[in-house]
């Protein structure tokens, strides 16, 4: 996936980023103020998340274990590579 | 349903693990904080799903049966398969 | 409608669920926690969707009969046949 | 206005219904939990609405008169002819 | 701006009627809960709109003038046509 | 940018507003209840704004100074030109 | 990514101005009211952007360390250079 050209030069895309972070652990920030810690298995131009060995966390303690999920991407603020 | 060339090679994609959670049991989460459980049968781009034998769950309680039933995506926050 | 393609496999769509519904009676949620049952007479891909015969209920207690009723998709969180 | 074709059958949409209430009152319901009571003179397809004779009415009184009124479709929850 | 045609005749479209209230003076309320009067100067398929001469009214009363304006479709309930 | 044309006539579109304020002071209201004022440099069809020489006011009265500002157009109320 | 032409002149773009910001420090408001500042290393039409040595700030304070992060258009109010 190489970055768009301007003006002769290549330039990095956000979506680099979430291909580099692909296979590894990733925490996920929803609108709804949850917090979901994984490892990044997919994604795609909505954002759209998928994750594997997921736990959500609450103020840094783990909440619940959830394996694998599918996020849907309009309900995620942010991916942060750990 | 192939993932999508990356550098030549297949990459993929959030899709694909809803695929894979076809015809097994399903946890679905709304926006308005309720969940679903049931059998997935069908989605499509919009995350539109179809669950059969749905059940809505109150923390991990039976609220009610709902049997088939179509969830409209953008209500999707995850879907999680058990 | 036939399903969509997969592997030389068709799968089911969610809007194959809802043209099973048609002429039948189902139960409408909407995003303001309100409940509409009715016949369902058509549907389009935005899930924008027409009943007959249509009565809003509040705890499964009948509120006020509405007659024949057009709503639109992004207002509708699930659609249960009954 | 036909409807789409399934398996050779034609099956009606749900803009027909608005199209059979032309001319016609409706009661137009919006996301702010207002009600507006007019004579149908257009649509389109992302629902915005044109109504003549428009009233807004609260528990069915009658609060203000409108005349000839645009609503805009993302804003509207059912059109229920009368 | 013809309208579209059915069945051999020509339907009305909403737009229309923003295109008979061009330069006369109309009403437009916000999601927000505001008022905004003025003469329609412009419109697009978004229902963006420009008035000239706007003023911001509170329950009738003028509560400041505004003069020319953009307003960003998305953020407006109905244009009323005085 | 040219107006579209109806009828033989060109109409003024809401973008071609915004052209005329480039390079001159205007006030942007957001959708979270802030106000920007600030001197429009560029602006998009979706709404997307930058305006130099930015600053925040509450109530008419200067809250901070912010430079130059990239705004996000599905934040923006309205731009009015001072 | 050179401007639009309006009348044989090229215009500033908005995305122009985070070209500009490329590899500099910005400023990043959420809707849910969060700042974020970061070195933006790339961003896209949807205002997708990835910050590199991100902080989360809350009044002018350190709250926390992010590193690298990818933030969904969206959630997006504004982007102010340093």
């Amino acid at each position: 996936m190489p970055g768009c050209e301007v003006d002769g030069m290549e330039q990095p895309r956000p979506l680099d980023a979430l291909n580099r972070a692909r296979d590894k652990r990733v925490m996920v920030e929803l609108k709804n103020g949850r917090q979901l810690s994984g490892v990044l298995k997919a994604f795609d131009i909505h954002i759209n998340v998928v994750l594997d060995d997921a736990e959500e966390t609450e103020n840094g303690q783990l909440k619940r274990k959830l394996g694998n999920v599918f996020i849907r991407g309009d309900t995620i603020i942010m991916i942060n590579p750990s």
